[in-house]
């Protein structure tokens, strides 16, 4: 299999005040195409650490470099690949015709820095942006490929998809991968561990696992890589067939990167719509459902019912439920459930109540604790939830995937 | 200064299923404390790669390693390590006590997998893990310090707080680094440079500054190096100034990371409460405010109103005025702002209605066509967004940070 390194340049990814998402959207889609990413390695704007980082190629076919593209005087990618390929710096038509484009379309005068943009190493072949000013380059050099990029998420992400892959399928040829994502709720990645083993020794060789927990969720993912995709199908297949055999109870879905993502895709098909009431969530069950387009086609609406005033006037929760059983109680949380799906007229809902700490619990009802509710028209389920960390967004992340996945059970289950 | 390499372990890096958080964590605190971090590699679960990671340690001081310590079959870092250093795996009697301790908390019982988490090379340093099982480990080889820690984020983050960067500071002597961050508002990166570019040629040797553009907002950050720290403090005071002085009109706020925890900020400083009325973010605004710990203090709640009929049941938008101007106009952000205000009895309201994309555009309100409107007791101001792209988060993460400037500004207004 072809190998790749990534190379992502940037102070700030150093210094750690920007998370590197480039690394893992360049690792999946390289992974997609049947390219193996062997190393990613990240180094600041600095000459020699760049040029080491580029010296250090061997084994690789591909290089892929982001960042210090832009017109900002930290950002000094350019000149040092230029000098590193023995190459002059000159002006290109097509990346000079496509930063006027862009300001035309924003109704903005081009300046100096922006039309330096423009200025590639001669040696290089631009790969149009469309998205963005800072071109994308492409050098061949001693039987490997060398690929700049801008170091912006989007604009890195659509010259990935549009420009750089087809390219690097047109000049090597790329095995078959397969990867299937089984998603498990409500074992530990270390108990799961133990009830798979003897199936998971018995996988065959083609076959690679991976465990992915993420807030109580574990993803399991099988990759399996060969030259012939009918027969890597059927062994998926009949590992997936053999992991229910096993471990069916756990396992929530199939096909899905997130729970999220699953909920989505149940609730799209089947046309059943939600409203959500999120007290210790804050809104993170809605953001999560939004962020993906096409939501509105089952999502309603919801509540953050985050102080008890919110409760009371948006969800019609009893002023003497709350005396009674406090905000964090299973009356309470009934009460929110029932409350939205009414008064937003959804097939189903969702809330959440819970101290998500790090501060704010009392002896009875400690920094963890947590009721959720799901319901549908004729019934409703609640469960309470005790993480023993006093991490909040753990807490909060937890509970969006627990509540995910009490709403795919409700709505898979007869009653 | 002292340098630090990091190594990232795990082939769901670098096959992009997870996103590389614990680089961005560590490579924040580490520059704190005073240390450079000089590159991050990130390489699979194989072992001729993370050798070979290792052997390039030549210019570090220090090399922290995450991953590869779960009980799961994919994690072999702690053998590798057992060779690497000549030496053999022992069982730890701190690691097995800690190990011994948290599955008691838990009330499960110690399976053989478990168990094995408590053996370590002979020749390391067990640092304890308070939050989980696998071990922290030290070792001091050739006069550099090796630290392995284990992949899960937030016991890496807690070690890493507690343990190592103590002990780190303990063995190494470190400069004085400060960290000035200015976000900016309402111009882009290139035009910010040039208007800029005087004051910025003119800053002092021990200052450099970057350049952090996120969702529309720019956030510039100064740091500061060397042995005193009056004189840094005096040298970023007077650049701060300067700053003020050709680029004030831009500048909303000072010493956060982002505007959600600017937000958070002057809220909590000012005794002021919020409401909430999201169409197009869909709890994206209330959810980044309420993953801050405090949130509860200001943040009444909010109503996540994606469908028409929430907009009217929860938040009282006319029918008339959603027939007249549409769900997306400045007349249907005003209703709901104004109503959220009232319903939830909050000093302040932030309202979004719009489309993110990538499709629901027609010819009049193309994709990226935002309304926010904020108020407060006495006003309401409405502000027209045309984000030029179909991306959906993007133009949802935009229109967050706009409608926080707006708010800011709201508040920061005398009427």
């Amino acid at each position: 299999m072809n190998t790749v390194k990534i190379i992502n340049i940037g102070d700030e990814l150093l210094l750690g005040q920007v998370v590197n998402t480039n690394a893992s959207t360049m690792s999946r889609m390289l992974t997609e195409a049947g390219f193996e990413v062997a190393c990613v390695e990240v180094v600041g704007d600095r000459r020699d650490d760049i040029e080491r980082a580029l010296d250090d190629h061997a084994g690789y076919d591909v290089v892929l470099i982001t960042g210090g593209l832009g017109p900002t005087k930290d950002d000094i990618t350019k000149k040092l690949l230029c000098d590193y390929f023995h190459s002059e710096l000159v002006e290109s038509e097509v990346a000079l015709e496509n930063v006027r484009r862009i300001f035309a379309v924003r109704g903005f005068e081009l300046t100096p820095v922006n039309r330096a943009q423009a200025l590639v190493p001669k040696c290089c072949e631009v790969l149009n942006n469309d998205l963005g000013t800072a071109p994308c380059m492409w050098f061949e050099h001693e039987n490997r490929v060398f690929v700049s990029l801008p170091g912006v998420p989007f604009e890195m992400e659509w010259l990935m998809a549009n420009r750089v892959i087809p390219k690097l399928r047109e000049t090597f040829r790329t095995e078959v991968i397969i990867n299937k994502n089984i998603l498990t709720q409500g074992i530990g990645e270390s108990f799961l561990s133990d009830l798979i083993e003897p199936w998971e020794l018995a996988l065959p060789e083609c076959i690679r696992l991976a465990y992915l927990p993420v807030a109580g969720m574990t993803k399991l993912r099988l990759t399996a890589r060969g030259p012939q995709e009918s027969s890597l199908r059927e062994a998926i297949d009949h590992a997936v067939r053999g992991l229910y055999q096993i471990a069916g109870q756990y396992i929530v879905g199939e096909d899905c990167e997130t729970l999220a993502e699953l909920v989505h895709k149940t609730l799209t098909e089947r046309g059943l719509s939600l409203a959500t009431a999120e007290s210790c969530t804050g809104g993170t069950i809605a953001s999560s459902l939004t962020a993906q387009a096409g939501a509105s086609a089952y999502f309603k609406g919801g509540v953050v019912a985050y102080s008890n005033e919110v409760k009371v006037c948006a969800l019609g929760v009893q002023h003497s439920t709350l005396e009674a059983h406090g905000a964090v109680s299973e009356e309470t949380a009934r009460e929110m459930v029932e409350g939205v799906r009414t008064r937003l007229g959804s097939d189903l809902a969702i809330a959440t109540t819970g101290i998500a700490g790090p501060d704010g619990g009392t002896p009875e009802k400690p920094v963890g604790t947590v009721w959720i509710a799901v319901a549908n028209a004729t019934h409703t389920e609640a469960q309470l939830l005790s993480f023993p960390g006093r991490r909040r967004q753990q807490n909060i992340d937890r509970t969006v995937n627990q509540a995910f996945s009490m709403l795919i059970h409700i709505i898979c289950q007869k009653h």
